[in-house]
């Protein structure tokens, strides 16, 4: 019936009005059943319920079998680590294998059979639960003794199929790929070519006092190659070239002229091309959201034009305002733009609405939210009104400033005087006194400044929230000390006790007095400039942080694989070579890593030093070929091409900020919550009517009226 | 006279049509005999002998009393360098500095004395002088024995002040200073709170087993900075962190959270606001260089319009044709446009020129040289044809490529044969035999393709050059290796004689054939492109080299004078300190460094790895608070900025030269010489009539007659 028509119009209206807000595609199944699954499925219920599986999938490493999370890493003083046993992370695992299976089915039946062939995500999805079901049924079948476990390394494709943003940055890494393997291509021949030249410079000669050269650095191809890949890291920098230099100067010619042209050149040359193509990534991704919401408006639109109490027009589509009204009050969306949308339709007197004014409406949803504080209280006692304007002036907050300042500087002094002190020597009377005495002004500044401001309006900026629970964990700390030590007396010294004692705690107490400095930032202009820059990159690098996690993930799963059984132990390795005195921690580190790659060690190192520290043992010959091949493939992606992209980004972000702050005047009490949209609205380009209609008939499941 | 009149006008036209060629700025004196003398201190025999002067007075460093030129940089093998008696250098000075004060009083009189107050360049120029000829008389004084040389420190001032490229740079630089030091700011802050984080974190405990990371690295306040400057720079990375990571994983977190901070985000910040300080320097600089060619064009127009024998014109100056080919005539210039010039000045019929008939006609100067390859010779003979065909098709060059590369893989094959096995065991007949097939083919290739191109036409093509070049080397050595050892036979060993032995040119022929298979870089197409990019840039960096030339000398020379002295003999280093072992051959480094300075280990070492070990080792307390100070200085200068520097300018190269690929059509036959100014053609702006005139009446030595 009409009745039942109508409100399947209604439902469609509410689901593409919220993909609109979500950015997200329209392109779903659309009769009333699909349409609840739809809303379900998207439910944050749910859909927590699916980042949480991720998680616990992803955590799972950390207790499973070869990992080991211990508090300290030294293998002398490690206890064993705990084992599961059989069958407890398995039927974890399984658990969470059916809820993506359950995923994987709604997202299929959602978008419909015709679309889900051309879903290579999709595909993907499924081949990866086929394969983690049958290898999970191996490593039963064993009762988990079998070394091999495929179903690790495909676990981080969970986290990718999960994020829209991720599988759009990784189509974008993609397309930048041919490109970058040019660059690489020519860096394997300049690495190539000096390996052959390097070969016949250094070639042994009759005189064994004269070879140094060659016997550390060039004894063979493979040796050559890793000696030169490693110079190109400049990890054995002065090293590699000390023993020809030192025979004769003019050999340092051939070294300078490898590391200007490999990397100098060749590796900015990897920076400016990544960058390049990068350049038009962040509007490019933003001006397609821009689509997808105005696409997701436009089909409300016209969902809602084709009820049937609206009256046909053959030339021009309307809504009523009733039907929308019904509408906004089902969808889910921020209460601030359903008030604000809502009153505008009541104030606008006309009944019915063409597209252009529809759209008009939601054009709330990309304003900036002007974040308005609560007022301050209203005091009737002149007293009271004076504290008010003492305490609640800009310079009070300076003068906070200038105490934490102080604090700053009088714990640096107590450092440095007593930095040579034994510990039974120490007298920590100090410390204690003025960490009391600057407790209680943070205190009193609080209170000052909850009775000036309302605790409203105090709380409702960010710097004092900080401020304030700082302040509130500070006072909670010392009055626990207290009742432990008693007050600060000339030759006090608190002992240790448990795991962490309460003096700990004291030290913890100063570490986040260094931290309550930070708020002095805002205050000046290019550092919070600067400050803003790099949030404004922390929120667009979650994609790329997210792939990275993935690929860590991967190599660390891999590496557990690789080298499980090639540990040799520390003492032995020691005495037999005399070259880990050469550099023993870094020795230490590489046992480590070969033994557990835990994911500590590997997160901990993703810089590029580190695997070029490794790499530099390669040239000393510790590990075996896969090692290297491992090594190489980790430096590359995590060193080279993640750095690099995170540079292109920063640039990006950086040059758009600066040249933007000409523009915008600062307005002093209403803070913008800025987001990626809003940094580019002055360049985004509206999509035309044309555009838009044609989308939406090409949408496989909604069949429009005309 | 009128005649004297007219030759004034006719020379000066003639020295502002060469201010233009040379983009020159036009504000010198103009009567008669500054005019002469104008000329001869731009010749390139007066500007030739200056730059010699420049060249000669820097190189002294080298053989100066405290640097050192010898062949072996070990201290134990080498001779004892050549000490010049005093009074030697001294004189070569005295000439130099002659020469400089002819320089600056011939600069200082061709600008005028109003510009000259104005110059700071110029003073700064006679500043120096002066200091320098007081310090020389104060060392002759002394008979040579003091230690303090001042004027040793200025010396690249000279080199400086003689390139405008150069100054513009400097200016340029200048600019970005408030910015960098901004973050330099914010790089400190970083810095010192967690020095005291990490004070406060890593405190001497009780038990003596537990505090490594304490003793190692956070012994106190100086220590501690100096142990998170050197991690800021990542030379110390995995080093600084294994004590507390051993201890408790957690403490990882630490020093995660301080090298993202710093090295990811503060560190690329300063990439950043360098590039975008850097992204419209080249344009700019181009740009003015555009208007000074444009305002020297128009004044000798200006001033032809005022010879006598124009009709006075009270709307419009014309200038005859006559005169500009009488000027032409006596202007230097290249051949190729000044007969373009004449030959349209002939084809135009008119008896007049216009301004901007004039402009038009010397926009020849602007115009790509379109490089015109020499016809091949005709041969009659049909077989004759049929060779230069077949001898003159690419397809012979490929062939040559292949052939280049059979060689390179079969060297790869001895040498990987040859890796293991001892020099007497060693049998070099096969070496020597392919050498000989592949240079015999080699001739052959020069010898037909002369045949088929002719002589002239085949010298046209650089690769041909290249390639010619290094056969007849080839060849020479070849014939010489024959004549000293024989025809290879198994068996064949030559055997070292004197410093370069002739069995040494033979792997030097080795190493020329790799050389030679860089020939087939053009053929690939994205590697042109890199290629062409490095080589404009390289153009580019002209005058950013010089800096560093100019900040590398005065680096070294106060190296040596603050390091003189400070020298502890090697053997007693390495007895008395343990912890050299840990890094034996940087050490040798650094003491090298501090005994000599000398100016290849610092062009050696100019990257940021180097600076990094040398930063490393600071952390380990080898060196005096100085040298802290001083290699600190050297990494922010040498490694930050410069690197950050070379990134932004090759930045700026490749996104220009990437975006106009998209619009050029390879031409196949031509060949194009490309120059900066031609490469920003289509952005640059022409400056108007009203800019021009306006310039041209600020000139303080030309009256106009109008």
């Amino acid at each position: 019936g009409t009745g039942t028509n109508n409100d399947l119009y209604i439902n469609q209206a509410i689901v593409f009005i919220e993909d609109a807000i979500q950015y997200r595609s329209i392109n779903h199944r659309v009769d009333s059943k699909s349409l609840w699954l739809y809303r379900w499925y998207y439910s944050r219920t749910c859909q927590w319920l699916l980042s949480l599986t991720i998680t616990i999938i992803l955590a799972l490493a950390f207790i499973e079998k070869p990992s080991s999370l211990t508090v300290t890493s030294d293998v002398r003083y490690r206890l064993p680590a705990w084992n599961p046993p059989c069958g407890l992370t398995e039927s974890i695992e399984l658990l969470c294998f059916l809820v993506f299976m359950a995923d994987v089915s709604v997202k299929s039946y959602l978008i419909g059979w015709e679309e889900f062939w051309k879903n290579r995500w999709l595909m993907a999805y499924i081949l990866t639960l086929i394969v983690s079901l049958t290898d999970w049924i191996v490593s039963l079948s064993f009762f988990c003794t079998e070394n091999v476990r495929i179903r690790r390394i495909l676990r981080p494709f969970f986290l990718l199929q999960n994020s829209s943003m991720m599988k759009k940055t990784l189509k974008s890494i993609n397309s930048t790929l041919p490109e970058m393997a040019s660059v690489v291509l020519l860096l394997a021949v300049h690495l190539s070519l000096f390996t052959m030249f390097a070969m016949l410079l250094f070639a042994r000669t009759k005189d064994g006092q004269q070879d140094k050269e060659w016997v550390g650095y060039f004894r063979n191809l493979p040796d050559s190659l890793t000696s030169l890949l490693v110079l190109l890291t400049t990890a054995n920098n002065p090293d590699v070239m000390i023993p020809a230099y030192s025979k004769n100067r003019a050999y340092s010619v051939f070294f300078i002229l490898f590391t200007v042209l490999g990397n100098l050149f060749l590796m900015n040359l990897l920076t400016a091309i990544i960058y390049n193509q990068f350049r038009g990534y962040l509007l490019k991704s933003v001006q397609s959201s821009l689509f997808r919401r105005r696409l997701g408006i436009r089909a409300a639109f016209e969902v809602l034009s084709s009820l049937k109490e609206t009256p046909a027009n053959a030339q021009q589509s309307y809504v009523s305002v009733g039907a929308l009204l019904q509408v906004l009050q089902k969808v889910e969306m921020d209460s601030r733009c359903k008030q604000a949308i809502t009153r505008s339709l009541k104030m606008c007197s006309c009944d019915q609405l063409s597209a252009a004014q529809f759209q008009k409406l939601f054009e709330e949803l990309d304003k900036d939210a002007i974040k308005q504080h609560p007022p301050s209280p209203e005091y009737q006692s002149h007293f009271m009104q004076k504290m008010q304007f003492a305490f609640g002036h800009p310079y009070f907050g300076y003068l906070g400033n200038v105490v934490a300042l102080a604090n700053i500087v009088s714990i640096c002094v107590v450092l440095v005087m007593d930095a040579d002190k034994q510990p039974s020597e120490r007298d920590d009377f100090f410390l204690g006194a003025i960490n009391c005495f600057f407790i209680l002004y943070y205190l009193l500044e609080m209170l000052l400044k909850i009775v000036a401001l309302g605790l409203k309006r105090y709380l409702s900026y960010p710097s004092n929230r900080f401020d304030g629970l700082l302040t509130v964990i500070l006072l909670v700390l010392e009055i626990a000390t207290f009742a432990v030590y008693g007050f600060p007396h000339p030759g006090w010294r608190p002992e240790f006790m448990g795991l962490l004692s309460l003096w700990d705690m004291v030290r913890l107490v100063n570490m986040l007095i260094v931290f309550r400095f930070l708020r002095i930032i805002p205050n000046m202009k290019f550092m919070a400039l600067v400050v803003t820059t790099l949030l404004d990159l922390v929120k667009n690098l979650r994609a790329f942080a997210g792939i990275l996690v993935v690929v860590f993930y991967a190599f660390a799963i891999t590496g557990i694989m690789l080298f499980k059984g090639a540990v040799v132990p520390l003492g032995n390795t020691r005495a037999t070579s005399t070259r880990l005195l050469f550099c023993h921690f870094r020795v230490q580190l590489v046992l480590y890593l070969k033994e557990k790659c835990d994911f500590v060690a590997l997160f901990g190192h993703f810089q590029a030093e580190v695997i070029c520290c490794l790499l530099h043992l390669l040239s000393v010959n510790l590990i075996c070929r896969w090692a290297k091949i491992y090594f190489v493939a980790w430096w590359l992606i995590s060193s080279v091409i993640w750095v690099n992209l995170f540079v292109a980004l920063l640039l990006e972000n950086f040059i758009h900020k600066w040249d933007r702050r000409c523009h915008r005047e600062p307005l002093s009490d209403i803070e913008y919550q800025r987001t990626v949209e809003l940094m580019f609205r002055d360049v985004l380009e509206e999509p035309t009517e044309e555009e838009l209609m044609e989308k939406l008939h090409q949408h496989p499941h909604l069949q429009l009226c005309r």
